[in-house]
């Protein structure tokens, strides 16, 4: 190392690509007093080819990923062009493949192909490191992966979409509707002009399956997660959960359960007492609990390019460091899938508000329906309806330890009674 | 590390080090799919000599920690009997005279010796490790070393001490003042008999020293740290922090300002919006704020036996993965002291209380001696004095930005004055 630069070739100057050149251009005095050598990056691709005013005059330029991964000779292959598939999916083999370490920020890759590039990096001896893949700057990764390796994870939950938080963050403090706030949230550049893949929560389920085989040792697997996104949450629902003590996140929650292991993402109303409660804005933030170490969170920034382009520094740090760790936390051949708990076999306490029809009988009826599946109910809160005063009343019940599955069935058998109108809310409570 | 075990040898077996022999032997099977082999204690020391009912039956007794520091054939010396000064300080040097890698959970010892230690290590090759000397299970240690490691550290504040803020979360949930909380924080077993060390914020001084080194390339040095503690927190200044939006914590700052590294220790009005000011009861929290990461906070356990045993463990399992970063994060030699900020030109804004004679003329007083020393007053409130209903009324002054200095010179030419009773508390508010 202490010859000559350590080689970079950077794939994609995008936000994160270009904030990650000026980064390293501003530390590299910082970085020989930290031992750690001169890094520069050799190579670079990028889809317009221009260099943006970024120090890159004496890096060579490629017009195509995989080619600068097959040909150039570097001691890393940066990967932040994302997208699940080619370029940078090949791309990333390709480095693989010729034995080159890659550093990838890219969650789709990876909560899609993550297992097979750990195991062609295993039998090449290439490491595979993604901090920036979640939680942007927040080191969730290689908490998980090295400072947590010798505690059993029993649960985590995360607010990993910084778009969501915000949205329901301001719905909250502002009483805006959602769309207002999803629209505000296009303005700001914290959501995309096709929001959907962020706030039906596939951004959270992506980064989620990643996290569930750090934390758990089972093989990276978006296809095990339940998804449920927030455009259904109303100003009732965040009323109704401020008055009972909560705040409506969307987590992507993994947990070891009697019946196996669950992976969900999906609005949840977290006690107002909890750090996850407590983050608001675009932020991100993770509670890991582990059998030694007990409950532990961490809370920063989960996007921007600056941020982010940290996190890929962390990698390259590391890399350069020589520290190195399973891609994910153990050996391929160690990830084992293990009994993926069912969602019918899903136990909680939940929250439900609907309309219900004015009429003496039909709190008498609704409980009725619960208690013949066992659903028993901790409250019950009547409120004038929104949808038509005169007729309905609104009414939100909170239920004890109950399966999720007796719970919707109530509610269908409910809602066949006929006394039901408008959409019926169901969100999970998460205690702590 | 494939063909035998990795050996370790373990002075101390109090509540950490009995944690960490159990927690090590219930992990054995884990520590497998970890592909971290095999690891056992080989040699062990402690006071008592008893095994506890622990499985140390195969391992080697020594009665004397220098001795198996000196003798022991192992791979690592785990130091766990806490103490600035011998024994643990001569065994951990003998042993890494000798090139064995030391783990320690003794903030005193580093806090004092840390430089040295480091730079003996240096020579001899042998690493020392301390992830458990502060904040308990809260990786901190590692996430500045490593993690952080492409960051400019700006500030740094933590909760560094359970014992205190346990006593201030208790004085304001309850009420109560703090001699019955810090009562019922001994009865739980949270504070020792004597609790000047905690309560008087030295213990938060070390870990601030050391964490001081780690974030800004300083040679750890506790007589750096001004320290304050919260023995004279009423609660008055509670309600008041209330009413400001603030709540008063016991933090450990380190902060690169204008004039030099400012590492102080002191009660804190926190903005009720922070991570920092949200954490209450025994646990700890830390922000770190980057140039390129922004705000990253950790919170968790700061204390308990299994806790603190995972901290210790964490440590491990880098020796035994062969990660290594440099003691500090940089070489010893690289560590610089650079200007220290002294106390006069300490800046920041102030909540003041005192009780002043209920006369027209008091407060126009107060304002002009303020005035004349450059400070202005945020705002101020007017209550009715808890010492002397009938003549006194108490005050509540919040400063903009100002000298630390001149407010103190202020408040003493207004005590000069003869028109305040009782003392005068002065903390200073952090608003981010």
């Amino acid at each position: 190392m202490a010859g000559r630069p350590f080689r970079a070739a950077l794939a994609g100057l995008g936000t994160v690509g270009s904030s990650f050149v000026q980064l390293l251009h501003l530390q590299r005095e910082y970085f020989l007093i930290r031992a750690l050598g001169d890094i520069q990056i050799f190579a670079y691709c990028a889809r317009t080819g221009g260099l943006r005013g970024l120090p890159l005059q004496e890096a060579r330029f490629y017009a195509d990923a995989v080619d600068m991964a097959q040909q150039a000779d570097v001691d890393v292959f940066i990967e932040l062009m994302g997208g699940a598939g080619d370029p940078a999916y090949a791309a990333v083999k390709a480095a693989l493949s010729r034995g080159i370490p890659v550093i990838s920020a890219n969650k789709a890759m990876l909560a899609l192909h993550g297992r097979e590039l750990a195991h062609l990096g295993e039998q090449t001896g290439a490491t595979l490191r993604y901090e920036a893949a979640v939680g942007g700057g927040v080191p969730i990764i290689k908490t998980l992966r090295e400072s947590l390796a010798g505690n059993r994870i029993t649960r985590l939950s995360g607010i990993l979409n910084g778009t969501c938080n915000y949205i329901l963050s301001r719905m909250e403090t502002e009483h805006a509707p959602f769309v207002l706030c999803l629209q505000e949230a296009q303005r700001l550049g914290y959501a995309e002009a096709d929001p959907s893949f962020d706030i039906g929560g596939f951004d959270t389920a992506y980064k989620l399956a990643i996290l569930a085989s750090l934390a758990f040792g089972v093989p990276v697997d978006s296809e095990a997660v339940s998804v449920e996104g927030i455009e259904t949450i109303t100003l009732a629902d965040l009323a109704a959960a401020n008055d009972l003590g909560f705040r409506i996140k969307l987590l992507g929650v993994v947990e070891c359960t009697d019946h196996g292991l669950e992976q969900r993402v999906h609005p949840t109303m977290v006690a107002k007492s909890t750090p996850l409660a407590q983050t608001m804005g675009v932020l991100n933030a993770v509670t890991i609990e582990a059998d030694a170490l007990g409950a532990l969170t961490l809370i920063g920034p989960g996007a921007g390019g600056m941020a982010t382009a940290s996190a890929v520094l962390m990698d390259l740090i590391d890399l350069v460091s020589d520290r190195k760790a399973p891609t994910f936390g153990r050996p391929v051949s160690k990830l084992v899938t293990g009994t993926r708990a069912s969602q019918d076999c899903r136990e909680g306490s939940f929250y439900i508000r609907l309309n219900a029809l004015d009429r003496p009988s039909s709190i008498a009826m609704i409980a009725r329906h619960m208690a013949e599946r066992g659903v028993f109910l901790e409250s019950i809160v009547q409120k004038r309806g929104e949808e038509d005063p005169s007729d309905y009343v609104s009414l939100v019940m909170v239920t004890r330890k109950a399966s999720e599955n007796h719970v919707r069935n109530a509610l269908a058998a409910i809602v066949a009674e006929g006394i039901v109108c408008a959409n019926t809310q169901l969100i999970r409570i998460q205690t702590s």
